[in-house]
């Protein structure tokens, strides 16, 4: 570049390639990943934490609102909890079924950032990785991003309060971008939350401060194989990672996919008000819980947590609690040598907008169990009984422990074939390549949450392989 | 391509090259340039349409809904005028200003497509255009896309209406994708609104019916230099056009722009609550108009419409008629040899996704007059006071006529040195090529309605020059 004032418009191919180089790296200078194990371990011990479920009422600071029965805090912070009503009018031709139903729906406006920070030892890119308790975690202790940071947070934080290693992602000293998008929560239990995704590059010395440790994309492709040890806001941020295209063609070039994407977005005609959490048809408040009526879905519950390692020591939430285990699955195909995965134009009723790309699967067996067959969500059952050798990927990890409770899903990459699933799918279903997926991640609102684990799941299938 | 199943994924640079080649094509095969104003005259004689203002009571079959005060049509269809609360709270850092304002809104949440056909003849790539009464256009009748439907137009269409060519453009016998995208319209007029920008190559033959023609894109650039004559679906339409990049540098890498948008989303904190338009503050409803107690802004208007070539012959319908002429430039600086243009990245209340990227200017400057200096927008008198030589571009343009009355802007592109628009601009402000913002425009939500119109006519002063 001969311009002073110039620089290249793509540095994703400069760093893909120190990325690929910290995948092939299966150990890194800090701890290796066999020690791994005990270093999580002392963390947990190091920090005592204890969590357990109470009666909705004895939730502190925590209120039903008189008129609307919604939850909040008397701060007014965190989060709410309401109603939402949802309503899909029928297809695009007027062919399609009428949806209609009302949710519990957790309301969190404001925009927090996860960030990754990444530095070179040795010439190989480690990522700084914190050992992180969340209430929900069903082992507590998973291993979260550099920086987990609500807006309240990293505001306060910039006025000289503590969230460590924020100077990194905010402010006039923040190291090199590699990626910063604003990516959308899971649209079924959140309305319209979106998170600020970063991958930056430190510029100058990193102090390590208990808790964190520097690992390879090696390692983490190789915890990301382990149940329930990478956080959600890990994987959605490794999954913004600027990986290398592997080829240049796929079955549907870049312009067409963009079209399909416009076209399930513009052939769904949802709409989704908020209501009030009193009176919800088909939900129920009970001293420990409030439920859906048929039992299926989700519940939302309240525990005490106490903490040794949090700002503040000890303090009460409601959480969301899945009903049963999911199953979260990309069935995969190869075409003419390319694989594919084949994505599924969700509609969830707190996406911000209509429709995002989720897995092919992605479902709680148990909420389709009451239905008759050919009612039955497609392709949960090809994966359901998938045989082991078929299985390329596998591993349960659970959703964000902040807001969630034991909500673990079985995340799979499944080879399939023509009878299972067609080179030419049905509607709201298309293949793509993960090049493309990458491609995609780069802007908010075209993966889900699901689908972005398991981008990240994938990519650690090949790390190493490079 | 050795597969036949595969494509190559990249297809923008066959078509750039292509569109390029239509662009240095000042003279189509079917209606030089200089006859076009004849055509488009005749094309008036024969249509003959008439508007006139009239009492918003009597509007035929529209009513000012009893609780709400909204105004809406007795069908459901078409769109509703409700009113609009919009907050934004302080700054990032808590020291920005607290924005709080009421405003009437269109409300109309289907999304439509606005569709350009294109065809070789003679080995160059023709536009098809229709001359198309809007009852908002100062001179009616304007050169719109192929197909400017609304939902309901052409799913009605599946069904064997007729909404002429938009078999090209859904279902299974239509072209070859150009662009398809989803972008935002007017978000201080509209909420929430999105349409389908889409361009198509047709397949097979294609018959020349009755207010349509086929151009060139360099008759497009010429008649884009000449007041009201291409309208603004047009417009929006043709600044989705892959035109190839011609430098590899910019200021900003691209990581570092996305970043820079991600940021201004984040620290913008907007919520937009649709209110009833009864008793809205600040706005007063006479027999004429719905307008704002100082006279500014814009107010809804009632038209009585009678024209030959509508489905419907004659109509009544609301406008939004905004108080004078606005003004809509970007800012132009040469660094290093690479034009690029100052964005604003702009809250409007409507906008899905809190900021998109508008001109560096966008204002009534009426709305702004009794401001004291210090407080009057940015970069405003910079471009009222601008030399001649200075401007690259100059035209009036008007927006949507199907809901907007007289809304017309000057829109220009204008040089600027470093003490009228430094390097470093203010907070909210950033220089771009105009190549980021082709490959910006190819996805939703990042350019608004402006900034795309002044995108087609930066392109259309290069067109021929290639």
């Amino acid at each position: 570049m001969p311009s002073p004032l110039l620089q290249a418009r793509d540095t994703a191919r400069q760093f893909s390639d120190r990325f690929a180089r910290s995948a092939a790296t299966a150990r890194g200078v800090h701890l290796p990943t066999a020690d791994f194990p005990e270093w999580l371990a002392e963390r947990g011990r190091v920090n005592a934490f204890r969590v357990d479920r109470i009666p909705l009422a004895r939730l502190d600071g925590w209120s039903f609102q008189e008129t609307t029965g919604n939850l909040m805090h008397r701060s007014g912070r965190f989060f709410t909890i309401e109603g939402l009503h949802v309503t899909e009018r029928d297809g695009p031709y007027g062919d399609g079924p009428y949806a209609d139903w009302h949710q519990p729906v957790i309301k969190q406006p404001e925009v927090g950032i996860l960030g990754i920070l990444v530095k070179e030892f040795d010439g190989v890119l480690h990522f700084l990785m914190q050992a992180k308790m969340e209430p929900g975690n069903p082992n507590l202790l998973q291993l979260s991003p550099t920086v987990q940071a609500t807006r309240s947070n990293y505001t306060k934080a910039h006025r000289g309060a503590d969230v460590k290693y924020i100077e990194h992602f905010v402010g006039p000293g923040r190291g090199r971008i590699v990626a910063d998008v604003l990516q959308s929560e899971h649209g079924s239990w959140f309305y319209r939350k979106s998170n600020r995704n970063m991958i930056v590059e430190a510029v100058g010395d990193v102090p390590l401060l208990d808790d964190f440790c520097w690992l390879t994309l090696g390692q983490i492709a190789e915890l990301l194989h382990r149940d329930n040890v990478v956080n959600m806001d890990s994987r959605t941020v490794l999954s913004c990672l600027p990986v290398a295209p592997t080829a240049s063609s796929a079955l549907h070039c870049d312009a067409d996919l963009l079209s399909w994407i416009t076209g399930e977005r513009a052939r769904h005609d949802v709409h989704a008000e908020r209501v009030p959490l009193a009176g919800l048809p088909g939900w129920r408040r009970h001293d420990m819980a409030i439920e859906h009526e048929d039992g299926r879905y989700f519940t939302v519950v309240a525990v005490a947590v106490q903490a040794g390692n949090r700002e503040v020591t000890s303090w009460t939430q409601p959480l969301f609690e899945p009903v049963g285990l999911g199953v979260t699955a990309f069935l995969t195909r190869t075409f003419d040598g390319i694989p594919h995965v084949l994505v599924h134009a969700r509609v969830e009723g707190g996406f911000l907008d209509t429709v995002e790309l989720g897995p092919t699967v992605q479902y709680t067996p148990g909420n389709y169990a009451h239905l008759p067959d050919k009612e039955r969500p497609l392709f949960l059952d090809t994966v359901l009984e998938v045989p082991p050798d078929r299985i390329r990927y596998e591993a349960v990890h659970s959703e964000e422990g902040g807001r969630f409770l034991n909500a673990e899903s079985r995340y799979l990459v499944v080879d399939a074939d023509e009878r299972e699933a067609p080179l030419d799918p049905p509607p709201g279903y298309a293949w793509v390549t993960p090049d493309q997926l990458t491609w995609l991640v780069r802007h908010g609102h075209y993966l889900n949450v699901q689908a972005r684990t398991l981008l990240a799941c994938l990519n650690a299938t090949l790390a190493g392989r490079r």
